[in-house]
C-alpha cells in the first residue's frame, strides 16, 4: 500500500477523508465542518457559532516579520473574521499558546495586548485557555464563539441563479504587503507610504463584522471571508451552492499601490487580488434588490459588484476585459502545497 | 531590565499575568479563565461551557509510546474530562491539528477514529476544526463545549468547612504506566498484565463524566479533574474556595499494581498517587449528608473519601498513619518547570 502524505491529497482531501463520522447528534448541528464557523443549537431557538483557527511560526507567520501585538492581534482577527463570514456577532474566546523555550514572558504579553486590543473592539471576552511548552516553533490556537440569529445565519450554501456576487474593500493588499516583506528592505523603496499601507493590510488584518451582519440582515445568501483568495472562496461558494459564478476581472476592487507593486514584482496584479488571499474581506452573494436597499441604507460601506451567480455548477468563471471567458480554478494558498 | 522567561514565573504565574482585562462583558461570563471550564450565557436561564487543550509531540506525548488512535482518543478525554470537571455534558469539539510533513494520512485518520470513538461514546460532535502544518512536531489542540444547568455548574471555588474530600477512581495508575513506559520493555518484567493496565490509563484515559453531573446533581460544593496530581488539584480547590483541606495519607485509593511499581523502581507510592497526574480522575467536596444520599442511590460509584475541609486557608495538610501534619504543597506536574 502507498502511503500517502498530506502533501499528496492537500488540506481539503484531508478533511474530507476526516469528516465523516464527526456528527454524532445531527439535530443539534446545523452546520459542522466545511463552512466558515460551524453553528449548533444550545436550546430551540438558540444559535452558537464556533470557530478555531491555528498559527504556526514559520507556516503562517514569520516572528520577526510583525510585532508581538500585531501577532496576537492578527490570530484574533481571522477568527472574528469566520464568525463575521456567518453574519454573525463574536462572543467569547479561548487560546491556546505553545511557547518555545526561548520566548520571554513581556513577548507572550504583548501578544495578548494585541489580541485584548481586538476584543475589546468587538466585545470578545477571552475566557479560558491553555499554555503550553514547544521545543521550536510558536504556535497559537484561538477557538471563538459567536452569536446569530437563526434565521439569519449566512451559509456558504444559499446562493441562487441571478444573484450579485459583492465583495467589501480592496483586494490583494495583504498579498501586496507580504511580496514586501519578503523583499525586505521596504521603507527604502520609492512609495513607502502607500507600501505602509499594504503591509499593514498583511500584519493587521480587520475583520469585517458590521458588514458581515449587515449582508445577513439584508438576505445575503452566500457568504465567505477572504482568506484564501477570492478564486479560492468563490469556488467554495459555488461547489457549496451547486452554481456557477461569473466574475467580471476589471470590476475586481484594486487598489492603486497594489498596482504599483505588481509592476514593481513584474507580477499580474490579479496574482495578488484573486490568489493572495489574507484580506479578510467578506465575498458574499444577494439578490440585487437586496442589494439596492443595503446600499441605500448604508451608501457608506465600501461594496463592490465583481460578478453574479449565472447558472448551475459548480464553476466559476473570469470574464475579461476581451468579454472572453476562463475557468477561474481555486488555486489560491493551500497550506500543504504551499 | 531582566528578561523574564516562562521557566521563572510559570505556567500560572504567566496566566495570572495574561487574564487581566480579558473579560469585556462580565455580565455575560459566569467563569472565565482559572477553572477546568470556562461559563458563559448564551441566554437567560442558559449556561454553555468551553474548554481548551493543547497536546504537543516529545512535551506531552510520545509519539512511539501510543498509537495515533489512542492520542486522538486522549486529546480528546482530557477536554472531556475538563467539562466534567463542572458538573457537565461535553456536546461540541473543534479541532485544530498541526502536521509535521512526514506524518501519513492514515495517521491522521486513525488519530480522529480514536477521537471519534470517545465522542461516540459521549455524544460528542466535532463540526469544526483547522489542519495546518508544522515543520518538526505534532501538535494537536482541541476545543469542547459543554452544557450545565446554571444551577449546578460545580466550580472550585465553593468548598466548605465541614465538607468531605472524595476522589474518584485509584490515583497513581496513569503515573505508574508512564514509568513503564519510560523503563521500556515492561511487557518482559514480572507481572505484565498488571503493568497493562497502568500503561493504558496512562495512554487512554477515561474522563468521569457520568460521576461528575451525579456529584453536581447531589450538591457537590467544588470540583476538579484531576490532571496535574491530587497534592496540585486539592490545592487549587483550597486557593480558590479560601479553606484548608486535610487528607489522610492512608486514605488515598492506590492500585496493588501501583504499589508494585513503585516497589520496582524505589520510589514511594504517594509519588504515583499525589503528584503523578494525568489519571483524568474527579476530586470533589461534598456536606456528608449528601454523600451520604449520593451512595446510597449509586452504590456502585468508585468513591473515596481522602480527608475533608478544615477551616480556612488556603492550604492542604496531608496526615500520615502516626497522626503527624505536613504542609501538602502543589508540586504537581508543571509543564514548564518539568
Amino acid at each position: 500500500m502507498t502511503v500517502r502524505t498530506i502533501k499528496t491529497v492537500g488540506e481539503f482531501g484531508l478533511i474530507n477523508i476526516l469528516k465523516e463520522g464527526t456528527i454524532v447528534t445531527p439535530e443539534t448541528v446545523r452546520t459542522g465542518i466545511g463552512d466558515d464557523a460551524a453553528a449548533y443549537c444550545p436550546a430551540p431557538g438558540s444559535l452558537q457559532l464556533l470557530t478555531t483557527d491555528m498559527l504556526v511560526e514559520t507556516i503562517h507567520f514569520k516572528r520577526h516579520y510583525m510585532t508581538a501585538w500585531q501577532l496576537g492581534y492578527k490570530s484574533m482577527a481571522v477568527n472574528i473574521s469566520d464568525i463575521a463570514a456567518m453574519g454573525g456577532a463574536p462572543r467569547h474566546a479561548v487560546v491556546s499558546i505553545a511557547i518555545p523555550p526561548q520566548i520571554s514572558v513581556e513577548y507572550i504579553q504583548e501578544l495578548y495586548q494585541g489580541m485584548k486590543a481586538i476584543c475589546h473592539r468587538y466585545g470578545v471576552n477571552i475566557i479560558g485557555g491553555d499554555t503550553v511548552s514547544i521545543p521550536d516553533y510558536l504556535a497559537i490556537n484561538v477557538t471563538l464563539t459567536g452569536e446569530v440569529t437563526p434565521e439569519r445565519i449566512v451559509l456558504r450554501s444559499g446562493a441562487r441563479e441571478g444573484d450579485k456576487v459583492i465583495v467589501t474593500g480592496m483586494l490583494g493588499d495583504a498579498a501586496a504587503g507580504l511580496a514586501w516583506l519578503d523583499y525586505g528592505d521596504w521603507r527604502k523603496a520609492g512609495g513607502a507610504e502607500r507600501i505602509s499601507a499594504l503591509v499593514q493590510a498583511h500584519l493587521q488584518p480587520e475583520p469585517q463584522v458590521q458588514i458581515g451582519q449587515l449582508a445577513a440582515c439584508f438576505g445575503a445568501t452566500s457568504m465567505n471571508d477572504i482568506s484564501d483568495g477570492l478564486a479560492s472562496e468563490a469556488n467554495e461558494i459555488a461547489k457549496a451552492s451547486g452554481v456557477a459564478l461569473c466574475l467580471q476581472q476589471e470590476a475586481v476592487p484594486v487598489s492603486p499601490a497594489v498596482e504599483m507593486t505588481a509592476g514593481f514584482f513584474n507580477r499580474d496584479v490579479l496574482d495578488y487580488a484573486l490568489f493572495g488571499g489574507e484580506d479578510y474581506q467578506l465575498v458574499f452573494t444577494m439578490p440585487v434588490a437586496n442589494l439596492t436597499k443595503l446600499r441605500a441604507a448604508h451608501p457608506e460601506l465600501p461594496l463592490t459588484v465583481v460578478g453574479e451567480v449565472t447558472g448551475t455548477g459548480p464553476a466559476v468563471y473570469l470574464l475579461n476585459r476581451q468579454g472572453e471567458s476562463q475557468l477561474l480554478e481555486p488555486r489560491g494558498y493551500n497550506h500543504f502545497r504551499g
